[in-house]
């Protein structure tokens, strides 16, 4: 794999977890083509073939929907999240298309200081690439089916 | 350290740990060169001297032998590993030769859905370069002196 | 962001988390200029715009006073720490100057062996290149507001 190109998508990654681990989930959208998609589910599920998703979007007018939910859902304690991105794994599907594989953990911190681990698993995206690549599809499998009785918030 | 390099030998440990989170043992061994050497010991160990080791092969057969009595001992709850891999640092030993050292953080997700953090620590590891780089040396330290009372599982 | 450069600072960063987790505190102030930087906070007193650090210092004398402090003040059990760094995002200031924003997690391994999240945030760095490039100013924002009440060492 072309060293410029790993480091554009690492950098697309990383640029996504700093969005949203500073609440900016305006700009979660902006991440993904008009009609990228978005998935998250539980490796239990995927496995069984089962199409439950926690969270499902066809393109980023669904994904803006999702962030208005989820701000005017928001009478929970406000929450900290902190994502690690580590393991990226690129394959070439095109001049201008690339699979990526990619381990994640993600640290919730609650309104009292207490830090947990809130989920961690796979991101396994599909991205165009250019000068800022973009998700055409990105699907997040959580290890743990405890997830998927949380609350719906993007990883 | 070349750029190109460096990521050649994060990509090794990438493949290493997708391999080891998919539950694919039997792919471990291919990672190695032939005499490939392996070992799995505790810091506290490590800084005593003491020679023992939780998980030890020095050969490729021998790490095949040892994937072969996991999946026959496998008589515990299925569980899934999350490997996180982070500070990848390189020091070249000779134009096909590199020593990498690099910290890690394994979870590990149990059957009724609870993540906690199996393993930290750092590995140690002497690589030979070309166009997919193999481990001549990979010794795992685990900062934790618990863990040499669990199942000797490749990390 | 030029490959090169994005390499040499994160490697900046992997020596530094490796130099701390070896317990090489005297190495530490090398990582500064002469005049560096380098400040503790939490995300609240951040947002708050608190002057509030947990451990501040504003030259590499200054931290080599603090590294001489806590080794005589390191009466509490011995324990080990290990850093896990990611999403290394770089924005150019000058020809010669960077900032990097990065996530940060620490695991302590406690004497008898349990480990625990101590500590989750964001590294908020201006870095000076070169061969060896070094911090002018590295913030630690932590995540977690309980951290201030710890035992300030270096993150």
């Amino acid at each position: 794999m072309d060293v410029a190109v790993q480091l554009l998508v690492e950098r697309l990654h990383t640029r996504y977890a700093h969005a949203l681990d500073a609440d900016r989930l305006e700009d979660w959208p902006g991440f993904f083509t008009e009609d990228g998609r978005y998935r998250i589910a539980t490796a239990e599920n995927e496995e069984r073939g089962l199409p439950l998703a926690v969270l499902y979007a066809e393109s980023r007018a669904m994904l803006r929907d999702r962030v208005q939910s989820l701000r005017h859902a928001n009478i929970y304690e406000p929450q900290r999240y902190r994502h690690i991105i580590s393991a990226v794994l690129l394959e070439k599907i095109s001049d201008t298309q690339v699979r990526s594989t990619a381990n994640f953990l993600v640290i919730r911190i609650m309104q009292d200081g207490a830090a947990l681990l809130f989920a961690s698993g796979r991101y396994l995206d599909r991205i165009v690439l250019g000068p800022e690549p973009l998700y055409e599809e990105r699907v997040v499998i959580c290890d743990s089916r405890r997830f998927d009785t949380l609350l719906a918030i993007p990883l």
